[in-house]
């Protein structure tokens, strides 16, 4: 499971019905044993604290085993060793290898020379494709639907990799419009948009949060970094544009019925002041992580969660 | 759980008669399933490795499941999260959470914010309450009682947490006598001393360890630290007179009879050469956090340990 | 378990035994629930990663229960504690405890305080002796037999545990013969080479890889560092003799009936072309570590694995 690409809606709407079913799981309202005697490891060359726990907690609530590497002081590739030669040796130790890792296109070679299924938790400015899964089953849970729905982003759609996957996954789905909104330097890379009007997804572009949330249905808001600014004080400046609040989202009359989403950590970029508003969903999106990762665990060992 | 002070003597007493019981089941000599399906994640923001075991043996022994972070190297907030938002989302991932921080009211904080049970193992320079736990029930386990007792408590009087809410759990019990011993500028902070009196404490302070000793049924020691002295020669001068060793037990008459007690790690504060005394009862000391730690799991779930 | 000077032949032989029932435990064929209810402590004082989760996999893999610590910023030690207080302690949180130490003798003087088994998992330049049962059970596995086999060992024979743990192990069976092949700055110490004499080991060096392939039955492959080597022009030329490739091995006209094995990790040691050998026996010898762990799990707690 490296790339978001392996699903088609079809996929998609198992995975959910099943993610479905895994919340109560998840809740710790029913014990589920359906990975019973399976084991899990979590192969982090880099921190990754809430997704490493996510996949862990996902993993045990199934009935599973775990256990976890948490970083890069990773003793044998501080030797030296191969990403591949890692691999091999691991694949011996566990039934499944959730790998993060800050190389591009690591979980692609992982997958390629392990026995087991390798899931790809973060492959530097790669992929993510289980946040664009949870981030989509979100919208998916908060709206009742995906069909034409209306989705703003917002903040640093260059970098973001969690936008890039999102959009690409709204590319599957009927009528959906989306609305970029960024600093001019942080706009979302040519290419993509290219690929997002190929798949029928209509959007547009805008240069702040005021213009973006108007009709929108969802505001998807990322992380603005000021170092990605040469200049610090044009970097305050622009930064104030795409800050969300509460009293942006009041005046804008958008307080009660826009869906507020956000793959957090969070800084200056969303106000706390909004976490009361009753769209303010980021939170359940970030539970919503164990759920989609029992269905896709569920999935990659063909066994259902009950 | 965040304070010792939501510890009355009714509560102490039904926690330490759990512990009892709970005894057989962190030798390992009888098998519980008291937290089936039920998931703790030891949140520790900074390295406490004897700590973060215990609460973990605790929960897994008793059927649970366990995952953990290390220590601060946690990413999200190295990008700057703030510790509430940390707790709402993990607080979605597991059904109690640990909390060891460096920042005096982090687990009030976290408690304060999420839905599940929030355990303090330990705030900086607040409270470290299952210490204070363990450390109580090792009194009434190594004496048979706590009522009348008078305890020597000795070295560093001002910084040591442990010694402060020991002594406020102390003055829950009847007749207790302290006796305060630690070089002048390591004292016991006077609004701690002035609570103690306030709750019946009978307490006195000395200037040397052989002063301490003599009437006293427990004798409770601290670690030392040189950097806490402006003049490291003085330093050496002052420790000398607070450092336990056999020798001072033997010419005090107190080596056969004396209960010695030590949240460890020890350095120079405490020879080795008492650990062959009767009353050496540190190391049981240590083993007791995980029976006291199940008992406060039972308690927290409402279920009996076996 | 410290030391490979703890197995004689026959107990080799009761643990290989053993480990071929594990395999399919191992291999998640099969659940075992032989050491429900235990619970192991990998204490490990250095990162090494490979090794830890081996050990975690072979306990959990049994039905039992593992925490771990990863690396030397173990807190306590950090203040100052001695290893035997930290052993002391974790020995009332556990039913075993698996130590990596960099210092030599760290296991010996753990095991001599504790209640509970140690086993020693590479205590610095000391022993490391889990890898070396795993790889005589290797060498067993992909040739049918020990005695009279003719081992090569290739490599850094002077800082290289593993080949002298082994060696030590090989001299418990009948015929053996061993050649050496190492840059003479990194020959086998001299006291090693009488001890297998005595052994009835019979063995001789030879100064380069060529020479070593010829009669051999198994080539077992270590790291070369640069390092060791006091003038970096003379180390370059040294180590290209003791390099292990494809074409070497097609040369010597040995491509297809070796058995190459290799501790791993393997820098420039071991070409990556020989791994489609079918000689090539160096992941599965990584893999054997499970099963041969699970073994020796079983041997200490005096279980049967199923």
């Amino acid at each position: 499971m490296v790339s978001v690409s392996q699903f088609d809606r079809d996929r998609l709407e198992r995975l959910y019905q099943v993610a479905g079913v895994c919340e109560r799981i998840a809740a710790g309202e029913t014990v589920s044993r359906a990975l019973a005697g399976r084991l899990l490891i979590n192969l982090f060359f880099e921190p990754s604290t809430r997704t490493r726990l996510s996949f862990g907690s996902a993993f045990l609530r199934l009935g599973g085993m775990v256990e976890s590497t948490v970083d890069e002081s990773f003793s044998s590739m501080a030797k030296g060793e191969t990403l591949e030669d890692t691999i091999r040796v691991i694949d011996g130790y566990a039934d499944a290898i959730v790998l993060r890792h800050k190389e591009k296109g690591a979980a692609a070679r992982a997958a390629a020379v392990a026995t087991r299924p390798v899931i790809n938790a973060g492959d530097g400015p790669g992929e993510h494709p289980t946040q664009a899964l949870l981030d989509l089953y979100t919208v998916l849970k908060e709206r009742g639907r995906i069909d034409g729905l209306h989705i703003a982003m917002v903040g640093d759609l260059l970098n973001g990799r969690t936008v890039h996957s999102l959009s690409k996954l709204l590319g599957r789905f009927e009528g959906v419009r989306i609305t970029f909104a960024s600093p001019s330097i942080l706009a979302m890379p040519p290419a993509l948009l290219e690929e997002l009007s190929a798949a029928g997804v209509s959007w547009r572009t805008v240069d702040s949060v005021d213009r973006a949330v108007g009709e929108a249905d969802v505001l998807y808001v990322t992380r603005l970094q000021a170092e990605r600014f040469a200049d610090p004080a044009a970097a305050a400046q622009q930064i104030a544009h795409f800050v969300v609040s509460r009293d942006l989202l009041e005046r804008a009359g958008r307080s009660q019925d826009l869906t507020i989403l956000h793959p957090l950590p969070r800084v200056f970029d969303l106000s706390t002041d909004v976490d009361s508003l009753p769209g303010a969903a980021y939170f359940r999106q970030a539970h919503n992580g164990v759920p989609i990762r029992m269905a896709l665990f569920c999935d990659l060992f063909g066994v259902d969660p009950l």
